[in-house]
């Protein structure tokens, strides 16, 4: 497992690129899109050879309050199908789920009356009980379904192997590893990403990689999992994501050598959007982010860093060692 | 040798860390630094541990208007003097020469009477010979030597090995992996630096790498050629650098382990010099150097789409492949 699964030249076919832009951007906005950019992501994604489309949350309506939010927090069946009517496009629709912030039983209705094919369900370590239950129920639906564990990073390594354990024994279609914090090196993601497949060998099931941009390693991290085996990709338009944000699908699509993936496409939708986008929008790679990625810490003391517009960068710094 | 050398937790000591600040932000410039940044630069330097600061060229004033450039395009001995007297340091100051645009047999004085304790000279592969020539010169002199082959990505196989016969049969100290455009992935990279260090084995001498952001991998490919055995490391503050710029100092500093670096200095720099600079010189990761990374070529296109403010990518993309 330490050798690298194909090479620089070649096409994996079990390679599944996921987008992301909307769900983890709707992290900087309020899910508050536009209509019109939503259709014209759909349409992108669809030109570019995207294989899932992720158009948010599916978040407890009871939990959050709507006004306060733009519809891809909720990803109601209505407001989907006002994007991608029955979706006869083969680009599958996903939509992420938390443990603890959504009415699975209620809100979901049988995979035959929706339009969404994958539901990504998202996690702590220590939630694995309740990720098991939204997981069997989902999958009883008839949905695919994956597993994001978050924050394996502060994870100890037998909670990983416990939590991959209790994964292979259920019917998860998609394990993915994720960087929460961008604190990992290609070198360590490579090691883990090992580690979640080897894990899976037996049971056939996938394995997904998340990055996060903190040290300006997520394009990094993608290809260096990729090439070990992982085959669930995520992306994100321009990297767009809550801080220092994801791996850019443009860097991506550039590596990937399947010609079914389309850069150009791509190229027109952030010309027409995501350009004036980042005149209301901030996100990405900066120094503050940097420091909780070296630091492998959740950033949310550099989010309140940048939402203040402070430019104090040693002042911040000490004051996160001083709260190490 | 496809192991790694070193693991994510210990120290190398034959790690060295060359600041290319003024050298490749001189590129962004005109090498018009005030001597109060310089200064500053200097004695952050020292304080962070960097090995090497590279302080510009030794380009030829026959060659280049001197009313154009600042003073670190020529590196005259009273300038270098001016900023770090007879550098008591335990730094060493370096500098680069290009083939074709240096007049070396005059303006370089024996080392014992310059303050330059290393020269990088830099030259296109088909240049070796007018390298050997720089570099058998100046090992005369008494100064270290580097060579800096650029272009290595447009370079055949055959080329390469070449230019490493020819360079190991030579005096130089240090051989220079260069991503010239950017072109690099983590994994060729390496294997690269693989050919590299191979090569040199039996005579001792040291690999470096210089690195190139346009794919967003400068600071990736750094640790990852790292890891299988490079020594010493480019970086500049920020990344500045022509284009998409180069390897941040401050993300490298995050990763490497001696207690002798230090991030704490540079975060000073950074926000009494970097970010006033950013207000004047732009440079770093963006969509059309990306383009000419993907494409394995010069950025000089990319360049003057900058300088003309374009922000139309399409059309700019399609000229680019037109001009394949």
């Amino acid at each position: 497992m330490a050798t690298r699964r194909g090479n620089l030249m070649s096409v994996r076919d079990d390679i599944r690129l996921l987008d992301a832009t909307l769900r983890d951007g709707g992290l900087c906005n309020n899910f508050k899109f536009s209509t019109e950019f939503v259709r014209a992501l759909y349409k992108t994604n669809i030109k570019s050879g995207v294989d899932y489309m992720e158009f948010g949350y599916k978040a407890d309506p009871d939990l959050f309050d709507e006004k306060e939010f733009g519809p891809w927090k909720f990803c109601r069946e209505e407001d989907l199908r006002a994007i991608v009517g029955e979706n006869i496009s083969d680009m599958k629709i996903a939509v992420m789920a938390d443990v603890g912030r959504c009415n699975f039983r209620r809100d979901f209705v049988p995979k035959s009356e929706s339009v969404i094919d994958m539901v990504r369900v998202a996690c702590y370590v220590h939630q694995m009980p309740a990720a098991l239950e939204m997981i069997e129920h989902l999958h009883g639906l008839g949905y695919e379904t994956a597993c994001n564990i978050m924050a394996v990073t502060q994870a100890g390594a037998g909670q990983i192997d416990e939590a991959l354990a209790m994964l292979n024994a259920s019917p998860v279609d998609v394990i993915y590893l994720v960087d929460s914090y961008g604190a990992l090196y290609p070198e360590n993601a490579s090691a883990l990403a090992i580690t979640y497949l080897e894990s899976v060998e037996k049971v056939g099931k996938k394995i997904g990689f998340h990055a996060h941009n903190n040290q300006n390693l997520a394009f990094a991290n993608t290809i260096d999992t990729l090439s070990r085996g992982v085959s669930f990709l995520d992306a994100t338009v321009q990297g767009i994501g809550r801080g220092a944000g994801n791996c850019a699908t443009e860097l991506l699509l550039g590596f990937l050598k399947n010609p079914k993936y389309n850069l150009y496409s791509i190229l027109t939708f952030i010309e027409q959007y995501m350009i004036p986008l980042r005149e209301e929008v901030t996100w990405g790679y900066d120094l503050q982010f940097m420091f909780t990625g070296q630091l492998n810490r959740h950033p949310r003391e550099a989010l309140s860093f940048t939402a203040e517009g402070r430019g104090d960068y040693c002042t911040f710094y000490k004051e996160l060692l001083d709260h190490e």
